[in-house]
Parts: C-alpha cells; structure tokens; sequence
C-alpha cells in the first residue's frame, strides 16, 4: 500500500506556505498536478493486462523520476524496473530498490559508476549493442566473483539505438557475451518506438507484432546456437495498451509513460482523453481584446515545446474548451486564443484558472520540481522527481 | 570580485565523485558547461556599454538563476535585478540581493507572496497592464506604511503582455497609481520581443528605435500629465547588443539572454557565433552505418526542443564540425548524420565528446539542475539554478 505522507513544506522550489493550500484551485500557478486514483487506474490496468498474458511488467521510471509513483508502479514490490539515466539508478538504488535495469546505451564515462551499482545491487543490468562496448565491459570485472548482467539492445526497426535483429552481429555478440566468464546474458531488450507514429489499435497490433516477432524469432537463434535462459522484454506505451496475443511469449514488457498517459497517446490510440492523470494549472494574467488573446501564466517552462503546437488546439488540449488553443509560447507566457470566432472574455476573467492537458507527459513532468498530488481536486502529497544524469 | 568556492559534491543530481572530475572532458554526459571567462566577457560588454550611455543596467536573471552568475551581472552589487518567476525573487532575495523587479504580470494568487517580499525588502517591484491587477493591489495595503512598488508594462508593438502604449488606458492606468495613496508608479517597462523577428543590425536598430520612440513619447503623456519621478526601460538582448542613440533617455535597459547567447542571438545579430559562453557536452554512443547515422547522448532533456531543429544544422550546432546536423531526439537520445553524404565513422569512435551549442541558452539552461563551470576546459565550480515558481 502507498503511504500518503503528510502534506509539507517543498523546501526552496515553492516558498509559498504549502500547509495553507488544501485544494489543487489554491495552489500558484503553473502548477503540474497528479490524479492519483486516475494514476492508480492505469497502474492497475497495466498490471492486470500482463499478468493475465503471464509476462513480467518491468515499469520503465523515465515519465516521472518519483519514488511515490514507482512504488505504485511496482505494487511497493521496489523491484524489477527500467531507468533511463544513471541518476535515476541511483536514487531508486538508495531508496531500496533492487532489480533496476539501466536501458540505455552504455557510455564508457559510465562504466565505472555502472561498477558499483553492479557490485551494491543483487541485481543491476547494463544495456549494450556492439562489441567495442563489451570490450569496455571486459576491462573492469566486477568485485565478489559478480558477473556483469547484459541485455542486447536489438533493433526490430524502430531505428533508434539496437544491433539490427537481422544482423549477424546480434548473434554473435549474443555468443561472445555468453563465452565469457565475468559476463552474464540476462536479456534482449527492444523498443517499439516506432508505435508512435501510429493512429488506432489496428495499426499499434501491426508494430507489435512485428515487434513481436522478430524479436521472438531473435531467441530461437539464440536457443539454436545453444544459449538459454534469455529473457525477452518489448516496450512502449501503445503496444503494451493494446497487446498481441503473441506477447505472452515475452519474457517481460517495459512501458512508462502509461503511468500518466497524455495527448499524444490519446491521439495514437493508447488511450482515452480520460485516462490522461496529469494537468498543468494556470491562470488567466492578461485579456488583449484588439488581438483577441488571453495570456496564461504557462510557458514553455511548464510545459515544454514538444508537440510543436501541431495539435488543432495548439500546444496542449485545454479541459472543457474545445473552443480554445495554445497558439503559442515563450518561457513563461502562454497566448490562447479561439479555434474560431471572437473570444468572449467574460468567460475568462483574470485569475480564472485554466487545466492544461499536456501533448507529451515525459516533457511536461521534466519541467517541474514538484508535482502535487492529488484526489478529486484535494492535495494529498507533493512528490519530488530525480533530475539530470 | 567572484568568489570561486571550492569544488564541491553536487548532492543527488549527481551522483559522480565531482572530486576526481577536473576536466570537462573527464565529466559524465549530458552536461552543461559555462566558459566562465566568455561570460565574464559578455556581462563587461554590456556593462559598459550602457555606462557610457549612462543608462542604469539592470540584469534579467530568466536565463540562467543562478547565484553566481547574478554575482557576475551585477559586478557584485546584488541589486538592481529582474526575475520572471517568484521562486527566482524569494531566491534572490534570501541570498541579500535587493532592488528585484518581478516583471511579470502580477497574478492574484501570488498576492501575498508578493506583498511579504514588498514588506521584507527595501526594494521589490510588481509589474501590471490593467486595472482589475490594480484593484486587487489596492485591496491588499502593505504593513509598516509601505507602498506597492509599480511598473507598468507597456506594450510596443511586441503584442505579448502590457497595454499598448497608444492606448488611452495606459495613461488612465498611470493616473490611478499615482493618486493612490499606498501605491507608487515606479517605471514603464517594455519588452521588445519582437527584435526576435530580426536578422542583423539594421533590423535589430528599427525595432529598438520604435520601441525607444514609443516609451519616450509614453514617458512625455505622464510629464504632461504631472507625473514625474517615473523610470523608463525597455529591454531584450539584441536591443541591449546593438542600442540605438536615442536609449540613452531611457532610465534603464534589462537585457538577459546575453550572458550566454545562444545560435539564436547569433543569427538575430546580437552577437558573434564565438561569443556563446555554453555547450552541451554529449558523447558518440553508437555507429548506425546502415543509416549514415550516429547516436549521441543528448535529447530534449537536456537539449530542450528550441528552435523545433529548423537549423540547417538541425537542433544545434556542433562545434567544429559543420557538417554535421543534429536530425532529430527523443528524451535521452539524439541521431546525428551528415548534411550530405556518407558519414566517416572513424572520425567519431564511441566515446568520443562531441559539444553542442544550443539554438536557445534560455530553454537549455532550464533542462539543467547543475552547470559545470570552466576555464579553459578546466572545472573551477558548479553553479545550481532555482526552479520552480
């Protein structure tokens, strides 16, 4: 179970006296808040979908960086996670995490304090795909007779990071990573990013599939040059919203952002608008009748650019008025103007507060301290996130 | 003078021994550094060039929020400073800085906050565009027979916030300040946002010179109105870089960006591609030949999405190396290939650094919890920004 503590002061990102604000509609703006029981919901979906496939969830942490959330991602289990930075290692590490794989190309300036999580934790994996980086790895054994715990990051044409899955070399690093003492081929690791370019289930089935396949196809290689014991694990937050059947063959799965949701995965098909959890608050500070505009106090400080502005309504959707859009930002202005037509300002008065439904919730959450928390409009923690690498 | 404190652990944003770390070539990456003596140049440039216009310069600290660097703009006098966010003011100000212009519009939430910063410095300034501010200000007296301390924000033409300066309200706003008792009309501050539409000098002098014009022609409605003892500045950074004559009536100017220029400054015409005083230290994290591709490890998380890669050179520019574009990121990956051609990967091992000048210092500075400050390569501090609001 979560432990809610109790509401405190956030220290010197947010002087303002905290122990006077009970309601999200108090808090100064911009603000990002949390709907922990819409948190919870899709925690709790997510769970459920792949237990009953029987496929392990490895919760990727990346979206939020938050103690509190990971502990509702992993059902207080502290183990088995994905991190994206050594920095988010390292504070799950020191909050009694265990199990923590690092997904991430591993970087030779990183060796050293990828050592030492190895040698602190039962279990620490690094992330690789080729063979100068195994080379790395060879040079520094780890203390206590440990082994370094690899996963290949494998290709399935997502075109990011990723030895090709049909590429030689996938296999024959497999092999080389298997012969050798000190080096221990825990899994093989793809990344469906390419479901991002996706719109509805259909077409988030075909990238998982093929995903799927070949990555499934890349372990019977594996088995047929007499390597066992691999774990398989595929991830994004569209393929594990709506998994194939053949996922049950995976070892495990590796989504993050459902954990929030957001625009964006609304708009591929992940997820309804409901089940996005987080808002960015702010307030209407200017009414500019002559160019029909409102300023908000959100920027690009609280929100971040991603997404472009690309969406009918600008940079994020704004609750309960379809009418308006985010035409445009600087670092901490907002311009909000009507879809169409002339803005009825009185709807608007200055102070008025306005709930941003933002494009991308990796983004949006990286540009905040502290997120408040709450239930049904009620503060109930603040959760702080880890930053930088 | 700048006191350079010993170099220290950087607590949980970083969990690296710092002490082994000497050279910004031996630190992990992502990260930011600063050229101290490139900044130290830029904050002389400016300083002198509105001493001899004998205009009073009073520095934004948006860019950067840092202490140390406030240290370096205001040659150590901690005052006379401008902030976009109350989290920046409360910082300063619990650091002895006095005399802060909190130029933004004034929010009704942030009232009190803004009335105890009022009540506990000898100087702190709110800034508004309308009368409905006003009436909340009027409605919240300061203690110990203080006044609220005003600046009104014209808008000339920047079409951002402020009213505009040809607006008769403008005149009637500065009226109701000045016949209130507990109210004082401090200064009329515009922002010319609008130089960055410029490309070059000339462009950059016509908007500086309208934007001059407008505030002085403002500055002569409130004398004829019998409103004196007023200040007048306008600002931005290709303004402050190239003012026009007629700046010199101006009380002051509260330019920003410049101490770390960016890409953007450089194509605007502030200032020279050389005089950018930041780098985003990444390094090669994979070979994609099959692509023409390379990985680097820097994203929008420590890049931010300015400029939406529209350089030639994509996202940033690569020092050193124009034939390179930074293509394209995600959070913690960017994809690198060359602006034509075939890429030659052995010019470019694993491993090896590359430095990223960014499109916008503003927006990359904000992704930071820590910058690594250098000379010549070699690290003498780590500065660590305010967040927050």
């Amino acid at each position: 179970q979560i432990q809610i503590s109790k509401l405190q002061l956030v220290g010197s990102f947010y002087p303002f006296k905290m122990s006077c604000v009970e309601s999200i509609q108090d808090l100064c703006t911009p603000a990002m808040v949390v709907d922990l029981d819409q948190v919870k919901r899709n925690a709790e979906a997510m769970r459920m979908r792949f237990s009953e496939l029987g496929v392990q969830l490895r919760p990727h942490m990346k979206t939020h960086k938050t103690l509190q959330c990971a502990d509702i991602m992993t059902a207080g289990s502290r183990c088995c996670i994905v991190v994206s930075t050594l920095a988010e290692a390292s504070f799950y590490a020191d909050n009694g995490y265990d199990d923590i794989l690092y997904a991430y190309p591993l970087g030779f300036d990183k060796m050293e304090r990828c050592a030492e999580l190895s040698e602190r934790l039962d279990q620490f994996h690094v992330l690789l795909d080729n063979r100068v980086t195994l080379g790395e790895l060879k040079s520094r054994p780890l203390k206590n007779n440990k082994s370094w715990s690899i996963w290949i990051k494998l290709d399935c044409n997502n075109g990011r990071a990723g030895v090709s899955h049909i590429d030689p070399a996938a296999l024959e690093l497999a092999l080389e990573i298997w012969q050798t003492a000190g080096l221990m081929l825990t899994g093989v690791y793809a990344h469906c990013g390419n479901t991002y370019s996706c719109q509805g289930e259909q077409q988030i089935h075909s990238i998982a599939q093929q995903t799927t396949s070949s990555t499934l196809s890349f372990m019977e290689k594996l088995k047929s040059a007499g390597i066992h014991g691999v774990k398989s694990s595929i991830g994004s937050t569209p393929s594990c919203s709506h998994p194939v059947p053949d996922m049950a063959q995976l070892s495990e799965v590796h989504p993050g952002n459902y954990i929030f949701y957001d625009v964006q995965q609304s708009i591929i098909g992940s997820c309804r608008v409901e089940d996005v959890a987080i808002r960015v608050l702010t307030r209407v500070i200017g009414h500019y009748p002559h160019r029909n505009q409102l300023l908000v106090d959100c920027g690009w400080a609280a929100l971040s650019h991603d997404g472009g502005g690309r969406l009918p309504t600008g940079y994020a959707i704004i609750e309960g008025h379809p009418e308006l859009r985010l035409l445009s930002m600087t670092q901490e202005h907002g311009r909000v103007e009507p879809v169409s037509g002339k803005l009825d300002f009185k709807q608007f008065p200055l102070g008025s507060l306005l709930y941003l439904m933002p494009y991308h919730a990796c983004a949006t959450a990286l540009m905040h301290p502290v997120y408040f928390v709450h239930s049904k409009g009620k503060i109930l923690d603040t959760w702080k996130p880890t930053r930088g690498w």
